[in-house]
């Protein structure tokens, strides 16, 4: 099985990010060959500041390793090291009717939300199409909201296959049926990420760089202390019972203790007696017990100087492997090839 | 000075494309470094049989080279061949607002004459703005119909120098007033071809291969016969005077003869005297008073198996150092240099 996810390099990673994304993506590696890579190319619609995008794409890389991505199994690379994305993505164009991207959600609520109208924002979900189909995956892990992205993708995949496979049968797209012939371009299925619990900020919306609320993993100490002692509480005194939907602070907990200590702890909001702050100190620990050891590693990983480059220069070398064994089946389909 | 220029490969070479932009082209590799493309990505908005598009464009190769192209001074490649146009067409999207798109002229006339209106279509200008500003093109041979896509392509080059150069300042693009940055991308200037003539097709409408009234440089000598025997006339006989108005072979012996053999033929329309078919076969031996030497080099050519195999990706690679070092400012400045 191959599976194909990606990131933006779009902010330092935090509590959201780490629950909502990551942790999940990491453990895929163990699932068949991940292709993991860094959406550089995507991040230009937003990002208008070299230095910036140069070093969150980096630290990104850097993230992923000091949480255990292991670039022996798992490609990781940065989508602009790998110039077939942007190659398929034409041929992909040359196939999509101007209604499809029409009706994309995302283009008109990035628009709304005041993003630059760019063509390239418009054509987001050509180049996301590219991206998977570039390696044949099979499936990608996919949150509600990319749904439609996957939708996409699946459907330019039978369009460039309807166009160009003879004897191709769009409802029969692997070819099993006698006489029809197989696909060029591999229809991906979704990979739908269980436990998609919102993890909320400092205010109780979702955390989110946009709401100033998040808690950022790698962060200084005196930061981190300050953003959890700063989480959102209510006037309660120490004796009162606590309501648990009033602060995140225990919705954080629960995704860093364990389900006794859980227990224990809602056991003592029930009956009162401890004042926010010893939760607070409880998180700080818990946020320590969880990230001390990734902390480490990444500041190590920070000294190894031509690592990171070396481990993404390892993985686009071998994602232009898979990708350039699908554009030449492509190109030779469409009039392209290298004779 | 630098000179990009391209051509779609989407029919077979005839006298209208000869006089109307080969021959010009051809002429321009003595004016500087030129580059020129075989444009098999733009082709892909239209043509959609493999088969069909390979042949065409090896065949274009072999016409400009029976032609004269040198591909010692020329730059002749492929476009599918040096994959930077379109990573460039990405980076120029991020920086393109949808509004200069719907504002091109040439997607509305080509869904109107019933083009498929794909986003391939829609993003083309992008594409040719990457084409021209991948090179650094100071001059681009156009027609009067292809100045929207220069000034789009000047307008592209302006909008991304603004966006990521620091003390740019658009109304010195290159950089000489004291203290103003030079952009990184180059802003070409138009090469207005003289003598645009409209070759007339044998019902004497322009000849267009839409209007199936081309007379192919290449083609066999019984075709090319029957087409000039064809050509438009009226029935005025032998005896009359001939409004050279009337007939599309007094403009298309113009192009092929002497100026003062031309003084001949008007003064004897004037008086009369000769039959259509005198003038037909005398058009029929000025073609191949013209074009006997290239339709026999053209022959050796197709006999020499490898040769344009050769110049085409001996020509990519030329064209990928130019292309590759505009890519490495570009990024440097976007922040996806290869560190």
């Amino acid at each position: 099985m191959r599976i194909v996810s990606a990131i933006q390099p779009s902010g330092r990673l935090h509590l959201g990010n780490y629950f909502g994304a990551l942790q999940k993506y990491i453990k895929v590696q163990e699932e068949g060959q991940a292709l993991f890579f860094i959406a550089d190319l995507h991040a230009l619609t937003t990002v208008r500041n070299g230095q910036q995008l140069q070093e969150m794409t980096y630290g990104l890389a850097l993230d992923y390793l000091a949480f255990g991505l292991d670039p022996k199994k798992t490609i990781l690379f940065r989508q602009s090291d790998v110039l077939e994305h942007t190659e398929l993505a034409w041929y992909l164009a040359t196939v999509a009717p101007m209604g499809l991207l029409e009706r994309a959600h995302s283009y008109k609520d990035k628009v709304i939300r005041g993003l630059f109208p760019s063509v390239g924002l418009f054509a987001y979900p050509i180049l996301m199409a590219a991206d998977i189909l570039l390696y044949r995956a099979d499936r990608v892990p996919v949150g509600k909201d990319q749904m439609q992205h996957l939708e996409i993708a699946r459907d330019l995949a039978n369009k460039f296959n309807t166009a160009y496979v003879l004897g191709y049968d769009a409802s029969d797209p692997e070819g099993t049926k006698e006489g029809n012939a197989p696909g060029i371009l591999t229809l991906p299925s979704p990979f739908f990420m269980k436990d998609e619990s919102i993890v909320p900020g400092t205010d109780g919306a979702k955390m989110s760089k946009s709401y100033n609320n998040v808690i950022e993993i790698f962060a200084d100490e005196a930061i981190i202390t300050k953003k959890i002692m700063s989480i959102k509480t209510d006037s309660s005194s120490v004796i009162e019972p606590k309501d648990m939907r009033v602060s995140p602070i225990f919705a954080l907990l629960q995704l860093l203790v364990t389900p006794s200590e859980m227990a224990d702890i809602e056991e003592s909001c029930r009956i009162g007696g401890k004042g926010y702050s010893t939760y607070k100190h409880r998180l700080l620990e818990c946020f320590y017990e969880t990230f001390r050891t990734v902390r480490q590693r990444r500041k190590e990983l920070e000294g190894e100087k031509g690592y990171v480059k070396n481990v993404l220069n390892q993985g686009a070398e071998r994602a232009r492997q898979y990708a350039s064994s699908t554009m030449e089946d492509i190109r030779k389909a469409v009039g392209t090839a290298r004779k």
